[in-house]
């Protein structure tokens, strides 16, 4: 048998085709408006091939034409931009305490955003899939109104998530073993669309890989900072997830033998240091895990009045989380690290002592090159990766059918 | 601009026939003897196209006629091997204690394996290129006498290399800023020949990829066990380098605060707890580095007697490698981490004791599939991937000229 995992694969005409209309229609998705003498000139495929191309990714509704270009020397030329208005692609993120929906088209458009409170840590994963299946129905309906062909839909989950959908293990939900994409694929009774469930540190990689600064850069890690931390692992473009798909499970990397307990029974794990538990246990000892970002703007309104024990606090969070960051330097080289989450609005006071401590700790000079910034996508990267995981799918081929 | 880094990449015919030329050169190495209609049938190519692309690489030589099959129901059918006898890949290995040379054929069958002793951490960097050149001139000169083509040739070194060839950092040989390949370039008199430096667990991280028992499986970590460590990561199939090239770099991860001071500097780094020399500074404190092979004897010697102090040593070795894979572990999710170097020798004393760690400290179940084990390849592995990295080339289809 030829390793297909590994090996180069043999090419034929029709694969050529569809590596082709995948360049056109990122290239106009890069460069819109741009005419079809445009994209032959930056493709190199003749303007025969483009112009056929074209007109296939028009029929599908994925591309249009905007009219024709004015200030250009020469021959006026009809310009083309990416349209895809008539799909949607559905991103969920279900955490300890919130649901997240979005809704993007097909140029990456937010048709929806919307967050509910959600007792995740408290409820029962049947509980919880009905609540993640009710709001899907809502944003479904919605698409259907608006007449949207839904490409798929995406949940995101703080846990190990296998390849077939299943959550083996999400700590900071109880959940172990959970057929969510199966169950959540029956409760909303087979839509006739992919229901897919992955990390919401992989899901908000990618989410910053194609929606964020840092868009161009082939080598980007995300670090959700919630209760629990995760990483994300773009590597040479592509997520990369390992044999298992169990990649980027950075929570429990030892930082400090002698620190605090970790709820995974061991000490002085990155998470037990840095995540947004180790926080509050020193600002807020009493709080629930049922809502949380009350506590972080009240952590955010002491820092800003320089209440010295949270400003150490935060100081003492920002190095662990360095440690850690450092390791993720050392062995991945990444261009950049993302930081997410709550790390966003404690920025100003975590960030340097983390960056101090990646210099530090980093082997190669000045940290390998690797940058350590505040995602500014916000609270809604994973669900946004969770959308964008589809337009992925579209961009590396797998084009929706004819309408 | 289209980012020609991430996205897809637009196809025509000429990179079709590349395709299809390595993709029958690759099922041809994986299933020799074989005829055309074995290739056409299992890569889904048409019999015409499959003909004409064994004739193009029969050309080459890089395959051949072997005769007739005789076992087979219906006709006889004229079979295929791999050829590429008359091409060979170079790969060298400079370390603290030696040189090492492999050159190996197309099929990657062993032309020849020298190894030297070498005083790399007592010799400056010119008297290293000086002695990795001469080496090499003795290998070409062999290579010429068998009227072999020269595919390239790769030097592999512990340290930190960038993608111009040039050592940015080397500690345990000194090095600072070497430009290796331009050095040794000049010294071989601008050979013809692509001359290329790698990292040396990048390097034997290929070698296991491609000639170990674990070669069809996509993700793979390779340990080096010398003075220090790294590792070479395979992810998906192929190296992944990191931003800059300097993923890998495993041997300064924190793992013992409290730990012996290491070369960085710092405290209880991986390496200074489980490289090399952590277990000589026990056994042998008056050792010099400059023949570390007989160190190594004595210590099995030792441990084979039942010395509870080695024993004792080699345990504690083994778990602090164990807490370092673990990290690995969690963070790559590799479905095999390969020891090399001097573990191999150690493997029934240090592999018992970090088999266990690994598992204790792996946040995914039953260590999320990572199994650990020692390499078969020996000490030539980085130099064996060295030469592999210019297979590799040829493989995905930057086949040599013509003959």
């Amino acid at each position: 048998m030829i390793n297909t995992q590994t090996g180069p694969q043999p090419a034929d005409f029709a694969d050529v085709r569809a590596t082709n209309l995948a360049v056109v229609l990122r290239f106009v998705r890069q460069n819109a408006p741009c005419s079809r003498a445009d994209i032959a000139a930056s493709t190199g495929l003749n303007k025969a091939t483009v112009s056929s191309l074209v007109a296939d990714l028009i029929d599908r509704r994925l591309l249009r034409e905007t009219g024709l270009s004015e200030n250009r020397v020469g021959r006026p030329a009809t310009m083309l931009t990416l349209d895809g208005s008539p799909y949607a692609a559905i991103g969920l993120e279900a955490n300890v305490d919130y649901i997240t929906a979005v809704a993007v088209d097909l140029a990456g458009t937010e048709l929806l955003s919307w967050r509910r409170t959600f007792p995740g840590a408290a409820a029962t994963s049947g509980q919880a899939v009905a609540a993640i299946a009710a709001l899907a129905r809502r944003v479904l309906n919605r698409m259907d109104k608006e007449a949207r062909q839904v490409l798929g839909l995406t949940v995101a989950v703080p846990g190990l998530v296998d390849v077939s959908g299943t959550v083996r293990i999400a700590p900071n939900l109880g959940w172990r073993d959970v057929d969510l994409a199966g169950d959540l694929t029956k409760a909303l009774r087979d839509p006739g669309f992919p229901v897919l469930v992955d990390n919401d540190a992989n899901l908000a990689a990618l989410a910053e890989h194609r929606f964020g600064p840092h868009g161009g850069v082939g080598d980007i890690v995300y670090l959700t900072g919630e209760i629990g931390v995760g990483a994300g692992v773009i590597m040479d473009g592509r997520l990369r997830r390992g044999g298992l798909g169990f990649a980027g499970e950075v929570g429990h990397i030892p930082i400090d033998p002698g620190g605090p307990e970790c709820r995974c029974g061991r000490r002085g794990c990155l998470e037990a240091l840095a995540g947004l538990g180790a926080v509050l246990r020193h600002t807020a000892p009493d709080a629930t895990l049922a809502e949380l970002e009350p506590e972080v703007e009240e952590i955010v309104r002491l820092a800003r009045a320089g209440d010295p024990a949270v400003l150490a606090i935060l100081d003492q969070a920002g190095r662990a989380l360095g440690k850690g960051v450092a390791v993720l330097a050392n062995v991945l080289n990444p261009q950049v690290v993302v930081l997410g989450g709550y790390y966003v609005a404690l920025t100003p006071w975590v960030l340097p002592a983390a960056r101090e401590e990646l210099s530090r700790l980093s082997f190669a000079p000045e940290a390998g090159g690797t940058e350590l910034v505040a995602s500014t996508l916000g609270y809604g990267a994973a669900a946004l990766g969770a959308a964008a995981r589809l337009l992925d799918s579209i961009d590396s081929g797998r084009l929706p059918a004819t309408g």
